[in-house]
């Protein structure tokens, strides 16, 4: 497989491109992200979501800690090539490090932010 | 309304933050963009999509030439407070400048980015 299709993203002045995970099936946004040219080469070859942390400054294997793996089903990019969306099945149903489904938990409600979705599993006992 | 969930959102080093529009009621995500406070104000303020344009460097309302405007129904942030998302209703049923319904019609098929959703109107009747 050549590289073209890599070169044809408009990576940032940080070598990055924002990423977003979406559930195949119901359609949810689960979590949002960046990736680098490994990351989304390394998504495609695995069939697994790999992001760029960039607090770690290092590739991100999703799930490597907690499990909680994204089997990739489909690859789009937008009309300027410079943000990527995945359809992802979610291994455990749970995206969020908070051990909720979704990272989009907060809903604003009369001005306030608020957390609007369960936790699923306590923290501690996916991040043991 | 006080401006503490303003406040709230990490900002980035420009002052903008991701934000994401799906349609509230197929759940497809419609187009990828940036906020700054202004924009995320008005957009709560007006119930209607406001960015910020950076390649223009203002504010941008969503729809202002096209006609194509998002009403918002739903507005979340993610776990840290770094990505907004918009759950919106969107006007004339086409969120991209190419005329298609979604900004992310390009999918990844055997190593080339496919356009695979139909043109719905030709951009050149949107923007006159």
């Amino acid at each position: 497989m050549s590289a073209a299709w890599l070169d044809e993203i408009a990576w940032d002045e940080h070598g990055l491109v924002p990423a977003i995970a979406q559930d195949a099936e119901t359609g949810d946004i689960l979590m949002f992200a960046w990736m680098n040219r490994d990351a989304l080469r390394e998504t495609v070859h695995t069939g697994k979501a790999v992001y760029f942390s960039r607090s770690r400054n290092k590739l991100w294997h999703k799930g490597e800690e907690s499990g909680h793996t994204q089997k990739v089903h489909e690859i789009r990019i937008d009309c300027d090539s410079d943000v990527v969306l995945l359809k992802i099945d979610q291994a455990g149903g749970i995206a969020c490090h908070t051990g909720r489904r979704s990272c989009f938990f907060s809903k604003l409600v009369d001005g306030v932010w608020t957390a609007v979705d369960p936790v699923l599993k306590d923290p501690k006992e996916i991040y043991k």
